[in-house]
């Protein structure tokens, strides 16, 4: 390996002391103009770069964001496509992505309280908000930096924190849409069991694009068999067409008989079995996400977000159509 | 927030001087037992945690695995269970993970080379390997601490750098196996295209299972498109079952007729259709890559993985049959 290259090398190449270069580094208003210039040559020259560490003691900064490594045994789900986003987007604003694990709400506050007492990460960015959410709770409470992806459920007005989130609603009342467009009128809703902020969401897309169309719709736990219970059962009752709050579900609907069926996430299943789904624009989350946090981090920065606090930003997803729904 | 604890705090509450608590904490043989013990009592009642920025420039460690967040956008994979596991193991262990990215492998080289200047990761732990792989030459070249998932393909012997590896060609074996045992004598095989390290192995494994028997094969790019196609000839050629190199062909090829299939890698996706496939044990795949570049970084710590170096770990895939294949 290229010896790395130190302070005092930088100092040797500009001709001054290890304590001007210093000057330069952390004061540059001490210095003057002439040998600051010499010193930020050398430093180009040599391809000097300050270490995290010693960055993180003198600016308080750790250029860390940490995430949740997320683990869906049973879903089919698009995680990786976001943290591929988040990373990369962090990398071009000079931040890394830091990962810990938890299990639910309580043990991800612990692993909060791990991190800023050791790797001391600038901000976080959570995901998987719901009702109730501790996690937000705790991290406000303490002033610390955060965005979610995901709304603060039940809250009204969207509360105080930064988030970005995508419009669920949108996407399934413009999957409803489509299918009345093609002219079916009794269009059912494969869901999640009641209670849960995305899945309440996007029950209340299609409920708003039905009008007084009756409202045919089942419940499931999101497995692909209870997605095709349920899309029997909606079938029996008349559905002629099933908009599903999962591609999961919605692969299980599939299976229920020969109705047009519109999932949610554009897995990489829908692409692979000709599933039209809606598709959320998780690049864009991430970039959004790491605008947010590094705006309220730095709020000078050059491209910071306009507007100021809260920082609420709202997506929306698209509809990608596979199959003609008549 | 609770306020930090800082060396003073500990040395107030010790009746000691900052220098002495710095002393327990880097030099413990200078100081006295007693005083020692009391320090130590002091640091544990008022919950002191030495900052990793601190510890990295002390102990010359940042107590960071680096990896690269994967992204495929057509294929369905399992990269986030690898995460989370790595995730978990990791944090196990005293270490956490910091994600990067890169497009290839020139580019994954930047990403070390602009890493080591910055956060300094003790070590690397590297995914999809192959054929000629630049990065693993690279990082060995310097004498870096990393592990790879995936085997050196091409090289005699395994190589010489550590590696965690899944037997590919085992899986498919007694995927082919299974299917010679339910009465099947002609077993096709969905491949992709040769020259991929983890597709030519899997391969390798129906080839010697099979034995005399005709090897009716077809390539593909890898899409369930290609797979149905493929599929098609090798059923109209006479094949009865069906081994794949991945479920995302393997899903394709379920298209193409009522053959028994299975895929590689039990994807939700082959939960979700009741496809039988092959599972890799990612969490232990994990669990040994954090073992594996511990013990090189610590090779006397408590639990060091034993043998010695070249560390090559190969584990055996599982066969999870969902449907009977007479």
């Amino acid at each position: 390996m290229a010896e790395k290259v130190t302070i005092a090398d930088v100092a040797r190449h500009a001709n001054v002391s290890r304590q001007t270069v210093s000057n330069v580094l952390n004061s540059p208003e001490i210095v003057r103009e002439e040998t600051r210039q010499r010193v930020l040559q050398a430093v180009e020259e040599l391809g000097y770069r300050v270490s995290q560490a010693a960055r993180r003691l003198r600016t308080g900064r750790s250029r860390l964001l940490a995430v949740r490594a997320e683990h869906t045994q049973d879903g089919m789900n698009v995680f990786d496509r976001f943290l591929h986003g988040l990373t990369e987007s962090a990398g071009l604003a000079g931040y890394r992505v830091i990962l810990y694990t938890a299990q639910d709400g309580p043990s991800e506050i612990e692993a909060f309280d791990d991190l800023l007492g050791t790797y001391e990460p600038d901000a976080f960015v959570l995901t998987s908000t719901d009702y109730g959410d501790v996690r937000t709770e705790w991290l406000a409470g303490r002033g610390l930096p955060f965005v979610t992806f995901g709304r603060p459920w039940g809250t009204p007005g969207g509360g105080s924190h930064p988030w970005v989130d995508v419009d669920g609603a949108a996407g399934t009342a413009a999957a409803t849409r489509h299918l009345l467009d093609a002219g079916h009128e009794r269009i059912g809703f494969v869901g999640w069991t009641r209670g849960s902020g995305v899945g309440d969401d996007r029950r209340s897309g299609w409920v708003r694009a039905l009008g007084d169309r009756p409202l045919l719709e089942r419940d499931t736990d999101g497995s692909a068999a209870m997605g095709e219970a349920a899309a029997r059962e909606l079938i029996a009752a008349g559905a002629t067409a099933l908009v599903c709050v999962s591609d999961a579900v919605a692969l299980g609907a599939l299976q229920a008989g020969d109705v047009p069926v519109i999932g949610f996430d554009d897995t990489p299943v829908a692409r692979a079995i000709g599933l039209s789904s809606l598709a959320q624009p998780l690049e864009e989350v991430a970039r959004a996400c790491v605008d947010v946090v590094t705006t309220i981090l730095d709020p000078d920065k050059p491209g910071a977000r306009r507007g100021g606090p809260p920082y609420h930003v709202l997506l929306e997803p698209s509809l990608v159509i596979r199959k003609d729904p008549r």
